[in-house]
């Protein structure tokens, strides 16, 4: 059988070691010629796929390619684009076939999470509907690491990292000045729906945290707050976006109105800070680490990256040993010394299942964590990711992003 | 003349190197031991020596002194606690030489910034009218940059690098998505009087930054955030928090009101996210960095660590040599490579005195930085100060902290 191309996207929210599965899968390829001829990049994710903006990496120095692995964000380009169910629009799914056909695609590698292994299952079965032969490898990725099978998701382990620490740096900076300035500080985290990340913060041992698995109660929650303030001088909350009443309301949708009376988005951490305010009176701060969590490359944990570059690089060698609608899993063989290996999921297990935070991760009166979540979470943030640096500032890759000639009509957008 | 003892005290804001400088001032005392017997640190700042709670240094081991330069916070606790001036509360002032006569202090080492130069000169001034023999000298530090004389201040180069990563890899994170997802992300930044912190920002190159020095005109900054969205696909807009109109009116003051109708303290970044999406209506995210960025010990860079330590080592040479009233000022000596050196600056030129950004460090259009300001940031952010890391997490100094016994009676705070 010749060699085919091989077709790489990412897909959702990108993460700060999402470019290190780029680099292993493109790198990986090239271990196969007989297998693998080419590997074409979607331009913006799978959208790349459907205008036909393949990004030729071959035109991609080694250079460029050994940078991904310190390179924060989507190099190729993300998207948020779901595809329809097939019923909806089985067009949409007969144009990537298309695609792949004219380019002579025999491989389609989709680096996501829960939305893009769904996708990458159809892809598949229409795929073999149509008889097109073509092996489609979902590489795992999401900062929400709410995918079932895999012990983990590549690019929690450094989002949970970036947490823990910042948590125990800010925390060291309130506990010094809170005889006489702030008292309560809140760092806001990701997580709209389950509480992994928060989680991550109890590894800094804050004094509450907040899951969107717990109903937020506000009268309990006010006086923990002031019974850490007694007790400590100061109050650490880690609150996850994703936090919410017994009803089900997020309390970032507390409703605020802006001068005009506008309904205003708040945040979780604005929201409690003023039911601080309000109740206790103390002075508070609050940061709120949105992007900066997921991209931070420079604080990325070892075990994360490793993550990314073997689910990269397994799926590679998975989709030339001939196996199709397949995620590479890391599987936790030990603890202490934390240990790992990867093992083929069928895609039809993993897709559309949500992976939520265990109870017994959780502590009991629901603030904080468990000693098995610590022994969890520390083996995902151990090691410290290099960076090279140049001035004073991390390096990052460039790619070319050069596109093959299209050889088909335009794609019309629905 | 037989040894004295120094008393030595953090003041305000802490910032991620402030330890650094303590170690430093506790470890070059016991080199002179002739002229230092023991260092007594301030238990929460100045509010120790009025409280007479002395810190015993001696107690605490090597290993905890050393580990301090790595340490974020206040190890032995900050205030924000503004002595009045010497005619309105003349008892607070004889109060301090009490304590210090108690306690055979004869050096004050104050570890601030603007505030605590101008108190470090009026307790010099009073020891001398009340004849009591003290030699003060003010060890800088604040993450605002703005003492005079010193080309910078101790604290500042670690946020200013803090900024500058942050938003170069948040940068990546919102360029790769923006075709589908967030338009326009904006950064938050420390910074209420002068924005040099914003201005590390601009080694970033974002396409925005906002100055507390330019007056905000509402039409002119939603007319260049269109602009690069529509030329580069995304804009990036770093924030200080000072930002304010040409009437002085702080942005974060907009006036956003809660549900209950109360007003409530914005931020910079919600108000103008809020203009971007009603006159735009284009997706934003945005960051509070908030302590985070002055916690950062992880990310501090070596030039504000050397600085940290070479004010602390050179205050204890001026005192020991029989300087008073000065503070140790950093010279740039040459730009590339980055030179610089130590010299004794009078605390009367420098107490009361804000050194504010530089017009020449500001763009012509108002939303960046120049070359000459590049390349004084760059300095200041070079080079990677380790951490010892443990389990994924950095290692942090815990001080006993063990009190000297009182010998005076109770302090009444008024």
């Amino acid at each position: 059988m010749p060699a085919k191309n091989a077709f790489y996207a990412q897909s959702g929210g990108v993460t700060s070691v999402i470019n290190a599965s780029a680099s292993a899968v493109i790198q990986t390829a090239k271990k196969y010629p007989d297998h693998i001829a080419n590997v074409y990049a979607g331009k913006n994710g799978i959208l790349g796929a459907l205008r036909e903006e393949l990004i030729d990496t071959s035109l991609e120095s080694d250079e460029t390619l050994k940078a991904l692995t310190h390179t924060p964000g989507g190099a190729f380009g993300s998207c948020r684009y779901k595809l329809k169910s097939l019923e909806d629009n089985r067009a949409e799914y007969e144009r990537l076939i298309e695609v792949f056909k004219a380019h002579d695609i025999g491989y389609f590698f989709y680096n996501g999470g829960n939305d893009s292994a769904d996708t990458c299952l159809k892809v598949s079965q229409i795929a073999e509907k149509l008889g097109y032969p073509l092996q489609a490898i979902h590489v795992p990725k999401t900062v929400d690491n709410d995918l079932p099978i895999t012990d983990c998701c590549p690019g929690f382990g450094s989002v949970a990292k970036y947490v823990a620490v910042s948590t125990l740096e800010a925390g060291a900076d309130v506990a010094s000045m809170a005889e006489t300035s702030t008292k309560v500080f809140i760092i806001e985290v990701m997580g709209r729906h389950a509480g992994w990340i928060a989680a991550a913060g109890g590894l800094a041992n804050p004094h509450i945290i907040l899951f969107p698995e717990v109903p937020f109660d506000k009268a309990k929650f006010i006086s923990a707050v002031d019974r850490a303030v007694k007790e400590d001088g100061h109050c650490i909350v880690v609150a996850s976006e994703g936090a919410q009443d017994a009803e089900g309301n997020i309390l970032a949708d507390a409703g605020t109105v802006d001068a005009f009376g506008h309904k205003q988005l708040g945040g979780v951490a604005p929201t409690i800070a003023n039911m601080i305010r309000e109740e206790l009176g103390h002075k508070y701060h609050w940061a709120l680490a949105d992007y900066l969590q997921r991209s931070a490359r420079h604080l990325a944990s070892q075990s994360d990256l490793d993550h990314a570059l073997a689910v990269g690089e397994k799926a590679v060698e998975y989709a030339v040993a001939g196996q199709n609608a397949v995620m590479p899993a890391i599987i936790r063989t030990g603890d202490n010394p934390y240990s790992w290996e990867i093992q083929a999921a069928p895609l039809d297990q993993i897709a559309n299942v949500e992976k939520m935070l265990p109870a017994e991760f959780i502590r009991e009166d629901g603030y904080g964590i468990t000693e098995a979540a610590k022994t969890y979470l520390s083996a995902l943030v151990e090691g410290e990711a290099p960076t090279p640096w140049k001035n004073g500032l991390p390096v990052h890759a460039k790619i070319k992003g050069a596109l093959v000639a299209k050889k088909l009509p335009e794609w019309s957008e629905k």
